[in-house]
C-alpha cells in the first residue's frame, strides 16, 4: 500500500512539473502570438516533453488555453499585485500597482509583453470560456485598481470622481502603452504615468 | 488588335471584382479572428470563389494580409474621416470624427468591430511589412486627432496641451470601448466620450 501511495505522488509530482513547464512557455507564446496559435505539438517541439503526455494532461486545445490563462493570472498576481499589497492602502498603493506593472511590461514577464492586452482584443468576438476568463481578468484588474482610488477618495488623498470610469481610463492607457513597447517606444510608460497623475487631483 | 484589348479589359474588370468580394470578406474575418486567420482556402469557401483564382490575385498570404489592411484603410477613410471634413476645422471636426467613428465602432462597419484595435495587439510583436502597415495607419489616425487638436489650441478654442499625448490618449480609450463594445457593454463610448469631452478645456 505505502510503494503504491509513494508511486502515486510520484507521478503527481511529475505531472505537476510537466504542467509547469508546458504552462510557462505555453503564456509566453501566448503573449507573442495569442492564445489561438497554442498547439500539443508546438509545445512538445518547445519544450521537448512528448506531444502525447502533454495531450494526457490537457486533453483538449480549450482546456490547455484555459489553464494558460489561469497560469498567466497567478503570475501577474504574483509580480504585480501581491508585492504592491505592502503600501498603504489608497495612493501609495495604486501607485506602487502602477510601478508593478511597468516592470511587468517593460521587463517583460512574458515575451510578448502584457498577456491581456495580446489577448482580449483577439478574444472579444469569440464567445466561450477562454474569452469569460480573460475578461473575468480584465475585471478584477479593474476592480483592483477602483478599490485603491475609491480608497484615496475616501480617505480625503484626492478629489472624488467617476471610480469605475477612472480605472477603466487607467487600464485603457495601460494596454495602449503596452502595445506601443512593443514596437519600440520606450518612454511610453512614462508619458502614461504623467497622464494618470495629471488626472488624479491631490488633495492639498 | 481590338478584340484583344477588350479582352484584357474584360480579364482586369473581373479580377479587380473578385479581389473587392475577396477582400471584403477579408475584412470582416480579419476583425473577428485576426489578420493570420486569413487563408485562400477559407475565402474561398465563403466566397464561392475558386482558391485558384484566390491565389492567382494575391499569391502570398502575406500580400492578402496587407491587401486587407489597404482595404480596411480606405473603407475607415470612408466611413469615419471624409464625411468628418465638413465640418470646420479644430473641435468641430474633432467632434464629428469621434462621432463618426463611433458609428463605425456600434454600427459596426466590420462584423467584429474596429479593425486595428483586432489586429495590432496581435502583430505588435511580428516585425514585419503587416506589423508596418498597421501601426502606419494608428499613427495617421491619432496624426489626425493631433492635427484638430493643435487647431483648436492654436484658435483659442481649447487650453493649449500636450498634443501627441491628448491623441495618444483618445486613441487608447477609443480600442478600450471597442472592445469593451463586443462583449456588450453598450453605454462605453458615451462614457469615453464624457472622459475626452471632459479632458479638453474649452475656453470660455
Amino acid at each position: 500500500m505505502q510503494e503504491t501511495a509513494e508511486i502515486t505522488d510520484k507521478r503527481l509530482l511529475r505531472g505537476a512539473r510537466t504542467r509547469g513547464i508546458v504552462l510557462r512557455r505555453a503564456v509566453d507564446l501566448a503573449s507573442l502570438e495569442g492564445l489561438d496559435h497554442l498547439s500539443f505539438g508546438r509545445l512538445a517541439g518547445d519544450t521537448g516533453l512528448s506531444k502525447a503526455g502533454i495531450q494526457t494532461l490537457f486533453r483538449t486545445k480549450e482546456a490547455l488555453q484555459l489553464a494558460t490563462v489561469g497560469f498567466a493570472r497567478e503570475m501577474f498576481v504574483d509580480a504585480v499585485v501581491r508585492p504592491a499589497a505592502s503600501a498603504p492602502r489608497g495612493l501609495r498603493r495604486l501607485s506602487a500597482l502602477l510601478d508593478r506593472w511597468a516592470e511587468y511590461a517593460e521587463a517583460p514577464l512574458f515575451a510578448g509583453g502584457c498577456f491581456w492586452a495580446a489577448n482580449l482584443a483577439g478574444f472579444d468576438s469569440k464567445a466561450g470560456p477562454v474569452r469569460d476568463a480573460l475578461f473575468r481578468d480584465q475585471r478584477e484588474w479593474r476592480e483592483t485598481l477602483a478599490s485603491e482610488l475609491r480608497y484615496a477618495v475616501a480617505a480625503g488623498e484626492i478629489a472624488a470622481l467617476d471610480i469605475d470610469l477612472a480605472a477603466f481610463q487607467i487600464d485603457a492607457l495601460l494596454s495602449a502603452a503596452n502595445t506601443a513597447l512593443r514596437t519600440g517606444d520606450d518612454d511610453v510608460v512614462d508619458k502614461v504615468r504623467r497622464i494618470i497623475d495629471g488626472s488624479l487631483t491631490v488633495r492639498g
